[in-house]
């Protein structure tokens, strides 16, 4: 059946897998309510309660059986999440009992429901568009401070918002072209038409600029890998307490951590910093060859930046700086940024000679983990490397979804061929083609043009019960 | 400060760990709705609502930060789960939302709930009894079908009213004791003194035959485990299919289920029944000393019962006859119940000969996987086996917990001295100490007489959340 047109009732366990206090079932859909009432033994039936109102009773099996004491909560459409009638019922957490009351729910017609369904509906009733049904699954999936202010902002409609402003100005043009210009024709006034074309060009720089937020988008949503290494005792698990002290992030466990390197999580102005201490690096040439330190070769290649940490209070000796020429040669190689930390500040009077030649791509600071001098650059330094020119101040509306990026990207292409074709002087009928193509792809993003595979795609990745 | 005198506000989450559509946290206390309502902006504030109802709106950081858009329920005191100001708040699922949203409760004076504290102050509040206190973990650990009856039973007083009643005839005798009589002073009748002691025996042997149930309960709540052997090809197979397919136990993971044997879950009447199915046996004495098959004899050691598998439609040869003997020196060693399932019984005129000695411990019985006949007789043994002497018309009212076993017996002892004291004609004073030390036993399982540390052990092991 088109999605548009299910109606059936549908059922999901709604918060996560395992034992816990409490457990969710969430029911939705036409017969949501009279079928909840069947199974439930409360004070007053269920579809003779007001809308958004809890009640405590027993819940029970088709067979009439106890399960367990519920507290039922009752929203009768369109007030609720998914614009149908609605049903959640809050039993003791466990899988049994939870399992039970699922079973019991689909024993009377209801059916499983697909991942992310409940917010399918939510969109296709209107209660949300569809950047806004997909902020949802961002928020949940959400694991830094930023990429969380941004999934809360797109759940608002801020993606929506900014994707409408283009779409109203792409529109604008298409009347414009419509009803006043037909270049084919002699005697057009060539303001207009440049008129046309700087409103285009306008619209097009906007959306690329948008377009770019992705980029930022990604950093803020995974975060940023930086690898801290240097000789033994330079001071790398003293940077690391007096970075943990200030700015230890919440932050949920990131799948793919491995377990045998330490790894801690920062939040520094909200970016989430994963700061891997390795094993130390040796003074030799061996640091690519030893499979002992296998393991911190992996880790700097897969950095995005290496902090390499210096004790500023020796003289470097030859072997040192071998040592440091041999790291420089891997981080080239993979174009990682690599940022020398000269340790120990208060103990030299900074006429400590560091002479390797760097690249546009490395820096040297000093700092000392003794009184922290140096360390809040070193925290700008490594927000600035991440996020260049970000503008905290600028709107918190970041693309964080490969889709809406490639859409947008597809709009600018079909635009870029609309503003050849008006520079051309071509009729405006093969200009109004490609903005109507470029219209489509904007409408893609918000749900507007989205046919229904996309839409099942878009929505399987969900959780179920959501 | 003592248990009894914390009002302070309570948070914690109480849905599982993980990721899913929704997350509950949950507050109570004194301050928990002005509290919330000072983080929730909605249409209304939260100490204007009514009990019961549920609203909509963002909820905030302590600085006013939008963190997600929420469902909050408030509960007014004494109409909640603990019987204090109560709200639920009701988020998009994922640990980084859920945990900011509980930092800003907490950043607002609440303080984190220890495990279990939610129902520890129901029961405070006099919203239940201790028992049915007890019985919300174990709905939520329950695993079986009459592991979660049983817990619902005492979840609705069940055990509560058991001992209430012991306790209302103990009391009796008490005053029975101190107004009527004096056993040491001469003169007194004999036939009162027999009417106490009888009395006194009937509720004794209540006591212990509600003590016994707890065998039962056990047995219910953890299952049995049957390990099912015998010779290639005898259909041992076929029987688990046989099995599973009419019979396949809701059951959620069982810790400590290896992986690398096959382990299905049955439920024959509401019984969990785990069936290993085992790699087969050989035709030697190899059975203890071959590696390969070391795991499938750890599976033997630990079984309840044995069921080996043979195929009635070959003749038995000596080496089966002594794979079969070896088998019964490792059941008899283990104290292990052995079903000899004698398969194929409709390809046989049953003349197969089958001249094994068994003890009581040990039977024979036909069955054909291919028509299923005898398949109901093997599942009403195993139940037999499991429980002996059950009879599931009777209370559904098990002991299960081993606390509650544990003060039982106490009170047991109190009660058999008691008794002989009676007997001997001693002075009533004498036996009134013993009394109330038993009515105190089971004043402690009801929670009339528990001091606090034991509360905070028993609650202690509960969920955070709950």
């Amino acid at each position: 059946m088109p999605l548009r047109e299910r109606n059936d009732t549908i059922a999901a366990v709604a918060t996560p897998v395992g034992e816990g206090g409490i457990a969710v079932i969430r029911v939705s859909g036409g017969n949501a309510v009279a079928l909840c009432d069947s199974l439930f033994a409360g004070k007053k039936p269920l579809l003779d309660v007001p809308s958004h109102t809890v009640h405590h009773g027993r819940f029970l099996t088709g067979g009439g059986e106890t399960i367990d004491e519920v507290l039922v909560s009752v929203f009768r459409a369109p007030h609720s999440y998914t614009g149908e009638e609605s049903v959640e019922i809050s039993c003791h957490g466990g899988m049994f009992i939870t399992n039970k009351i699922l079973y019991a729910v689909l024993s009377k017609g209801a059916r499983t429901a697909d991942p992310g369904e409940f917010t399918l509906r939510a969109f296709l009733n209107g209660k949300m568009d569809l950047t806004q049904a997909e902020a949802v699954a961002a928020l949940i999936h959400a694991k830094t401070e930023k990429s969380h202010a941004a999934s809360l902002a797109q759940l608002s409609g801020g993606v929506t918002r900014r994707v409408e402003h283009f779409r109203t100005n792409l529109i604008d043009l298409c009347s414009l072209l419509e009803l006043e210009l037909d270049f084919s024709q002699e005697g057009v006034e060539l303001t207009k038409r440049d008129d046309v074309i700087e409103k285009l060009d306008n619209t097009i720089t906007d959306i690329k600029k948008f377009t770019t937020s992705y980029l930022y988008g990604r950093v803020l949503r995974d975060g940023v890998k930086v690898v801290l290494t240097g000789k033994p005792n330079a001071g790398k698990s003293s940077l690391l307490n007096i970075l943990l002290q200030q700015n230890r992030a919440i932050v949920s466990e990131i799948p793919g951590t491995t377990r045998d390197v330490i790894e801690e999580n920062l939040s520094i102005n909200g970016l989430l910093v994963r700061l891997v201490d390795t094993a130390g690096i040796r003074q030799s040439e061996d640091i690519i060859e030893e499979e002992s330190i296998r393991r911190t070769h992996e880790e700097l290649e897969s950095a995005s930046v290496i902090a390499v940490m210096i004790d500023s209070s020796e003289m470097m000796t030859k072997n040192d700086s071998e040592l440091y020429h041999s790291l420089l040669r891997v981080s080239r190689k993979n174009k990682s940024i690599v940022i020398f930390l000269l340790n120990k500040s208060d103990l030299t009077n900074r006429e400590f000679s560091f002479d390797l030649p760097l690249t546009e791509n490395e820096s040297q600071m000093f700092i000392s983990c003794l009184t922290g001098d140096g360390i809040p650059e070193f925290k700008q330094r490594l927000f600035k490397i991440s996020l260049p020119n970000y503008d905290s101040g600028s709107s918190s509306i970041l693309l964080q979804n490969e889709r809406h990026k490639v859409a947008l990207e597809k709009a600018v292409e079909k635009l870029d061929l609309a503003r050849q074709t008006l520079a051309n002087g071509l009729s405006s009928d093969f200009v109004a083609v490609d903005l109507r193509a470029a219209l489509d792809y904007l409408g893609e993003i918000i749900g507007i043009t989205t046919p229904d595979d996309i839409l099942q795609n878009i929505f399987s990745k969900f959780c179920i019960g959501k």
